[in-house]
Formats: C-alpha cells, structure tokens, sequence
C-alpha cells in the first residue's frame, strides 16, 4: 500500500528530537529512539493522545546489535510501513576541556555518538528508505543534525569537533552516493545554542528573549527539507538565531 | 496599516525570478524588475489576471540612477506598502573562455551584474526591509541566488567566478550585519542547470528526465527560507538536482 | 640564455611588497611597480645598491593602458629576460563603514584594485610565465595576496569582502588553468595586521612584541611557494601571528 | 643544552613518513616509529650510516600503553633532547567501498587510525613541544598528514572520509588552543597519488612522469612550515600534482 509511510528518529529526547518526531507526526506515524524510555515516554503518550501514531523504542545506536533488536521490533510493530524520512539526531556529549585534561575516553565518546551511531543508524534506514522510493510522495529522506563544531575546531573543542566533522564527512558521502538513487540526505548545521530546559541558564547575544534556536524551527526545516523534489535538493543548511555571532 | 506588504524581484526574465514572483505573489503584490519589459511582460499579466497583483519596472541594477527611478516608482504604485522581501536573481552572463581570451570588458560585465547589482539593490532594499521589521509576519528577507562558480573557481570561468564569489563575500558581511537588526539575509548555491527554455538543449547527467532544476523548486525554497522564524535563520543553502555530480 | 630570469612586484611600497622584493631580488632582478615612484624608489635604491638589480615602474595595474606601457618598457629594460615570478601585492583600501553608508565607489574601488587590477596583471604576467616554464629552475609563479576578508564576508566588511572574495575566485580558476601547463598560482590568506609602520598603533592580541605578521615572513613564505616542484603545487595557504585568535 | 632538540614521525614507513625522517635528519636526530620494524629499519640504517643518527620505535599509535612505552624508550634513547617536530603521518586505510557493504570495523579501523592515533600521539608529543619552546631555534612543531578526503566525502569514501575530517576537526582545536602557547601546528591537504612503489600502477592524470606528488617535495614542506616564525604561522596548506584536477 503506497500510503503506508513512517518516520523514525533517533535521539528523540527534548529538543530538536523531540520536536522533529512531532512535526513529522502530522503526516507520518513516528517511531522514537532513545536510550531511555523516559526520553521519549511523554513525547510518545502526547503524539499518542493528540490522535497522531507513535511508537518509543530503547535502543544504542552506538551498539550494532542493539540498532538490530530495535530494527526488528520496528518490523513488528509496523510491518507494512515503508521508511519515508530518518532523522539522526543523537547528541555527542559537549565538552570544552584543554586537551591535556581530555582522557581517551572522551574521544572515542565523541566519536561513537557522533559517527558511528550515524554509520549504524544508515545502515540500517538507508536500504528501507531506498525501498521507498518509488512510492514515497516526497523523496524519502535521512536528515542529519549537525552543530559549528562541525565545521570549526575551536580551542578545547577537539574531542567534539573530531566527532562532528566525523559526522559531517560521513553525510557527504551518503549524499554523493544516494541523491542519485533518490535517496536525500541532508545535514543541518546549527550553529548557536537550542531553547531547551538544560540552555536555560546560558544567556542570549544580546540578551534576547528570542536569541537560542527553538526546537520547533529546526523541525519545521526539516520537514521543508523532507518536502524537497529531488530536482532540488539541499545537502547543507546553516540554522542559527538572528543575534548570533558567526 | 500592517498588513500591507510586497515584494520586489530582480532580474524577474525566466527561469528563477519569474517562478519567485509567481511564488511570492501569492502573499504579496509584487514588483517584476528587469532591463526590458518584454522580460516581465507576460509574467505580470499572468499574476494580474489570476487575481494576484504584479507591477512590472524596467530598471538596471548596475545603474544607480536607474535604480533611484524604479524605487521612486514603486513608491507611487505601492505607496503605503512596506517591503516583506526582495530577490536578487540577476544574472552575470555564463562566459566559459581561456583566460588568455577574456577582455577586461568580460571582468566588469561580471562584476556589475554580480556584485554592483547586488549592492546597489540592497542599498534600496535594506532600508525598505527595516522599516518593515515591527509589522511584517515573516522576518522581511532578501534572497540572493548564487551558483557553483560561488564557491568554485573553474578553470575557464574566472570572470563568472570573480562575479559570483563577490556576490557571495557581500551576501556573508550583509547578513552579518543585519541580522542582528531583524532582516533575513540568505544566499543559495544553485548547483545545477536550471530547466528552461535556453537550457532545453544541454543533456542531464544520466540522462534523466528531472536532472534539471525546476525553477519552481528553487522559488519554493526561497517562500521556505522567507518564512523562517528569527530564531532559525539560515544563511546559506545548496540546491541541485538528485543526480548532479558534485 | 636560460639563466635569465627576473621576478615583477605589483604593490611593490611598503610590507608585503618590499619584503616580497627584497627577497626575490636575492635571485632575480626585480621590477618593482606602483603607482607613485614615491612608494618604490627606496627599495629599488637598497637593492641595487646591495649589489642586486632592481628597476621601479611607475603603473596603474587597474588601468590596461597603463600596464601595456609597463610591460613594453620592462620588455626594454630586461630584453633578453624571462618572468619567473610575478608578485600580486596590490592593496584594495581598508574599509570599515556600515553598509548603508558605504559609496558605489567604495565597491568599485575595492573591485578595481582586488579584482580588475589582478586581471590585468595576470593577463601580462601569464603569457610571460608560460614562455619561461622551459627554462625556469622553479616553475614560472603568480604569488597573489589575500585576506581575511577573501574567506570571510564580515559585517561592515562588505565593500572589501566582495573585492577579496573576487580575487581568490580568480586566483582558484587561473590555477585550474595553468597549473597543467606548468605555471603555478598560490594564494596567500593573510589572516592578521601586518607589522608596518601604518599599523604601528594597533595593538596585537595578547599585547606581545611579534603579534603582527613580519612582511619578511610573508615574503619567504613567497619565495618558498615560488621554489616548490609541480609535483607537489600549493594553490592555498594562510599564514596568521601566533596569537592571532581565528 | 638548548641545541639538544630532537623530530618524531610517526607513521614512518614508506612515502611521506620515509622523506620527512631523511629531511629532519639533516637537523636532528630522528625517531621513527611504525607498527612493525619492517617499515622502519632500512631508512634508520639509511640515516645512521649517512652520519645522521635515527632511532627505531614500535608502537601502535592507536594503543595507549603502547604510546606510553615508546616515548618511555625515547626518553631513555635521548635522555636530554627536547622535541622540536612531531609528524603524523598514520594512513587510515584506503578503503573504496558501497556504502552498505562497509562494516562497523571498517569505520573503526578508520576512525583508530585517523583520529585516535592522532589524539594518543598529540598527547604524547604536545607536553614535549611545550617544555621545547623556549630553547628551540623554529618553533615547535607538530605537522600532520590530511587527505584529500579530509575536505571531501565522496561516494564510497564514507569510512575515509569519516576519519579524515576527524583528524582535521582535531588538528583545528589543537592549533586553536596551543598557537597562542608558542607550538605550531600544521595540517597539509595532500590531493593526489604520492608516488611510491605502491601507487606505480596507477595511471597520472595526462599521463606525464611527474604527475603524483613526490614524498621529498612533501617532506620539503613539512621543513618549510617547521622553519616559519611565530609571527607567520601556516596552519593548512594544500599539495597537489600540477596535472591534478581539483
């Protein structure tokens, strides 16, 4: 059935996961990944009670079996569904330390999260994507979230930068590979802080009440993203507030 | 009174500035600009008679005069109008020659429609787009179309390159120094043939049917990058199609 | 006689372009070009009376007529030489202004001197550096002078970030050119205030004694691109103080 | 003793790690260090015998222990020496493969040898750089090896590229954070075939003799941005055959 379409995210806790599984909702049912269930357990009941479809699943993206499990699961739950959109979202760990303080351990932390979660979580949704193609209405789609740090290696962000760049490097060349085979993939470089509980205390350029990036903006370009025909794809887009420094 | 806003194209021939103005003009009134009327002519009459509200304006860019002229005119047409957006799609002349064969005549055509263009426009423009700040839904936006010779200087296309790569360094230090103030400064690489008529002939890369890029794919991303909230600004995006190389 | 080589300095005055002439002058007879003699006639006097041979010519490299008597009058001065280096130095005016108080003429002279005066020059200089690959020891050079502003479109910025912007996009599509005949064009990012009198009050960052680019540095940076074998070309490289924050 | 000073390679096999021991062996005494003797021991007899002193290391960049051991045996071969360049030159593993057809190892092994090994190696060397600042005549230096894949994902590159642009990000904030403290650190892009027994197969872009990119020119590079001032530090370059497309 050509109408039996599903989203999944992957880092589906607060902020842009969150609000990237509620905007794509309206369209699709949704499938939530996250570690914990208490991540994604109230995002999951609000889509649920608003008459959307939504489905939470715990799982590492980092552990290969463990995407494995979650994979199966989404079979079973959703079994005539085709994957229309995939959005990595997982977040790597913020740390600014000299690199003299940085332990082994905080790189391979960077680097897992932000690359190889990502190389998992494509393995796993780039052949379902792929078999959606010919009856996705809007390209089927792996949105990718980026940060500066993926492009910028700033003093005591190497562990970070290592790992985005990783990310960054890794989207590309999915993009060369799968744009020509109607897959879209997309990578997001958001540069500033996002309005989310944890950003709270940290003060705006400017002190703007409007200064941190909502949550539900960078949904709302993904989704544009997701709408893209194929005769115009983006690969890369900068999000950043108005008062933002760059 | 608020509501009463419009847009301004310029370079509103074919391909990309017609499709924005048809694009913008379901929001606004808006202002086709060009060298000759027979460049806008049809499209202002297609967007009157389907109920919409166009004005066409000859003006050239590169002139300042001429520039003066065309805003003292929009005035008169629109005159309690505030400006919502502006689209600068003038293009620079698509010159592939051995450097050696290049006149210095062949630099300036560039530069003056790339970048003079640009900065005389925006000096009408952004003073429009300010005032337009306290009542416009949509942060008030100028959109600028860029290219692959925005970012790449190919062996043979040094005059285009020189245009395009100053249009773009002026696009960047505009967008820093506005947004703070509220206007939305975005720049877009379209990467890619467009598909219109002059392009009808050029061959698509495997050969596909939609290997071009549609101009109203491209006018639909700059409604999309209007419309973002200032809380997520982009700057900067790609366009190209499925199966371009890149 | 293939031992006669000699190396052209535009923007031969202060800095870059009298370190750049000090330096070459140590293996070639030099020619050293700006508008004013004023601005050369000590380097040449230093040179020749070191034991070296330099030669000033007073030229407009934005105007082509005037680099045409240039060249003819080099061509007597040096009849039996071949061009193994020419230095591309020429300053575009640092301009600081808020956009909206920025003149037409503020664009058009950063354009004329990044962008126009560079393709002046390299239409006179290649020619002569293509005649030299056979007999050069070091592949014939075109050294051009960038910014921070050719990368970065800084706020206030725009009239110099379109003229520098221009110039690199030039100087990437002549090296996609002629590198494979065998001329080699470098780019220099000079990321940081020269150590010059006219820079004498700015402070450097941190407050240290060497926080400003020494021209001598720069001009050995030149001269160690001019010496690399085109099995291993730069086309780009940046070259900032130690403290200079990027 | 301040003109005790002594260079690292890393990765000292064959190609670039090879010339860059010859190199700094006209100055210091080398320690060469690969995984097997094999790679390293005919050039440490090569130098040795030239009058030069070089010392062979096994270790696994990758490893921490093994790192710890090594420049144990360093400290106990040259008791007295400070370091005055380090060179990263690990290969990550040239791996061209579909997407779907990598393996989880696959982007580790890229990931190890590309960013960890960097990180064990940085730690190791940057304290050693530090203490050698004040007494070494060029700055201290820690010069690593990037890739074409380190700007560039392109298909079937995810895993390299994944790597590459980890080791990139990486060298940023290290050069961010440890400029301003007097050490040097230099990223060079190596785009194109180095020419080494492996590669002989491989065709030359125009099929010319000269077309890869010689180690000596290379390592001729990595000496040259050793050898710059403070006031001019170079912190990426480019390097590639005359003949390459790019």
């Amino acid at each position: 059935m050509s109408s039996k379409l599903f989203a999944v995210i992957a880092g589906a806790g607060t902020g842009t996961g969150r609000a990237a599984a509620l905007r794509f909702s309206k369209a699709y049912p949704v499938v939530l990944m996250a570690r914990k269930p208490g991540s994604y357990q109230d995002t999951v009941s609000e889509i649920n009670q608003a008459g959307g479809k939504a489905v939470g699943i715990s799982a590492d993206v980092t552990d290969t079996q463990s995407m494995g499990h979650a994979f199966d699961a989404i079979k079973k739950e959703l079994p005539d569904f085709k994957l229309a959109a995939a959005v990595y979202n997982v977040a790597s760990g913020y740390m600014i330390k000299p690199f003299l303080e940085l332990k082994p351990e905080d790189l391979d932390s960077s680097l897992s999260g932000s690359a190889r979660g990502l190389f998992n979580f494509a393995q796993k949704t780039i052949p379902l994507l792929l078999d959606a193609v010919p009856e996705s209405e809007h390209s089927p789609t792996l949105l990718i979230t980026g940060a500066t740090a993926s492009l910028r290696g700033s003093a005591k962000f190497g562990a970070l930068a290592a790992g985005m760049f990783a990310r960054r490097g890794l989207a590309q060349s999915l993009a060369r590979e799968f744009h020509p085979q109607g897959v879209h993939i997309a990578h997001s470089i958001i540069d500033g802080l996002i309005d989310v509980p944890r950003t709270k205390a940290y003060a705006t350029n400017d002190g703007v009440e409007d200064g941190k990036l909502k949550p539900e903006a960078i949904a709302e370009s993904y989704w544009y993203l997701h709408t893209q025909p194929r005769s115009a794809f983006t690969q890369e887009l900068d999000l950043r507030p108005y008062v933002e420094r760059f």
